[in-house]
């Protein structure tokens, strides 16, 4: 330790603090100590060092496999989560577990610190589970009563009322909303799904407008189909709410096939997607983002502030999406007949 | 150990095979263990377990944050790894590391059994780190000279040759390649797009076509300023091999607003790529289908070969993409004209 000290050019101190993470150091001072650490051959064993100090600085976020599409917004908090967990002397691996023995299995082994859980269901069965193994988690999603967890989710109720808000000032009073189902059988009440619907109900009829609903699959085929049968069940609509980002390029494609132009007969407002998903489509559509990198930054330290008896961050929080405008809304063609 | 052998009917030694994942054990089996050892409040605990047996039965798939998108073909992988690796008893994870000094510190951890390595350079440094580290690793892709190693990877030199037969079959004589680029930097050399050009050079100047060569970065609207680009540098140019796919809705969309029609003005043939992806686009695109399950499951049967002493699956081996029809191919609107 005192050769791996003189060779970095730091105190003891700072070599301990490097190798057990246990205050911060900036990146040039770890890199320093990490280069006189390899030299010397001194090789940390986190699995000793695990059994000695009970922790390994492995944090998991759980991937739920296949339940719904991988989207892009995934990819960014998992990138998100990781760095934050990095810059805190953490790792976050991404750790699938699609059954209650699995997810048995990782809190059973002593592995992983804590655990972040993303594709939350409103009765989400994995809550108890951590709760029973006294697992510290964290959840980027909602239960259905998430009052004693610590969370960070979308604001899907005031996003959804501001997608509303932006097709009502645009003077549509007949609008849809599609989704990509609530899951079945063990995964079903996929939350976002539910709360989306929750809210588009509410928000239409408490505004008095003609509300449709309407589920595809998340690819691009099934936006396909569903092209024929928004304009079939629901010729009067104006407007819709994109709530299936996998369906979107498939959707329009189906609307031009049919000799419908978008937004001039059907405007289309994307919900908790990305620029890059709505950038598939000819014309982009407008979109209300997925405040990915936030939601993968304060999961991470909420958990860590379990982990490390911090206190810092606010333990339940939402983030609205943001809207950035594409070319696929509009006023609609045809003013809608008086009452 | 009596205890839940006789709570779950089962011999003491299926306890010990199960626990200790020694052995293949059914997942009924498994399930009746696993749920006596919970009503037992026995739990294993894999870090001393670790420390005894120098074993975690986690293997890490390296995923290098940010190099490339986070590609469809590539989740298809992750999970086919997953389930492949649980199938024989092990956990396979997705770990960030985008640097030398993160990968040397999972290695030096002896938290995982092993590594695979996904996004190879040709000259990976990851391989000697590896290497040097004598941490048992596979390869989902190739080093320049990957004599020594064990890989699966996609087979594009046969691949890359396909798709060029499929568009001189149908009269093509001038085709282009669009790729998303080599990477830069430490990530420079990225291996699937230095062996796509390469083999498309080869094959093209073997059968006496004009080539064509393009990047633009890995994104829609990339794929939008590409179609200019195209059309002004090589307004001969009949037919193109898409090494992009992210950028391949893009692509269409500009040459739409271009006035070109695909396939009539310009056939695209997408390499490497998914249905799915193809599926964004209209028309849907032809494309030669990544072979992304077999990809995962024979890099996971390769490491787990090393770890367990077997020696049952083929050290290296390729595996072609697959053609799957789309409609964005045909004979050139025009024959070439004759020399």
């Amino acid at each position: 330790m005192q050769d791996v000290a003189r060779l970095a050019n730091v105190s003891i101190a700072t070599v301990s603090f490097t190798v057990n993470n246990s205050k911060p150091v900036s990146p040039a001072t770890r890199a320093r100590v990490e280069a006189a650490m390899q030299e010397l051959g001194f090789r940390r064993n986190a699995v000793g060092r695990a059994l000695a100090s009970k922790r390994t600085h492995i944090l998991a976020l759980l991937y739920p496999a296949l339940q719904h599409r991988f989207r892009g917004t995934v990819v960014d908090f998992f990138t998100s989560a990781a760095s934050t967990a990095s810059e805190r002397g953490y790792n976050l691996v991404l750790w699938p577990a699609s059954n209650d023995s699995e997810l048995d299995e990782l809190t059973s082994t002593g592995l992983v610190d804590g655990v972040l859980l993303m594709e939350v269901q409103v009765d989400d069965p994995r809550v108890e589970q951590l709760t029973a193994s006294r697992t510290p988690f964290a959840l980027i999603g909602r239960t259905g009563d998430p009052s004693a967890l610590d969370y960070v989710d979308i604001d899907f109720e005031n996003t959804v009322a501001a997608a509303i808000e932006h097709l009502a000032q645009l003077g549509h009073t007949s609008i849809g909303l599609l989704d990509g189902g609530v899951g079945r059988g063990a995964l079903r009440g996929y939350a976002p799904v539910v709360r989306t619907r929750e809210s588009f109900a509410q928000e239409m009829a408490a505004r008095g407008l003609t509300a449709f609903s309407f589920t595809c699959d998340e690819n691009p085929a099934a936006g396909r189909e569903a092209a024929a049968t928004l304009m079939n069940e629901a010729p009067g609509m104006t407007a819709l709410l994109l709530m299936n980002e996998h369906a979107g390029p498939g959707l329009v494609t189906g609307l031009h096939r049919l000799g419908m132009s978008v937004p001039a007969d059907l405007s289309i407002l994307s919900l908790a997607s990305s620029r890059e998903m709505a950038a598939m489509t000819d014309p982009d559509l407008s979109v209300l983002s997925a405040p990915s990198i936030e939601l993968g930054r304060r999961g991470v330290e909420l958990l860590i502030d379990q982990l490390d008896g911090g206190n810092q961050h606010e333990r339940q929080s939402l983030v609205m999406c943001a809207f950035e405008p594409g070319n696929s809304t509009a006023p609609p063609r045809r003013a809608p007949p008086s009452e």
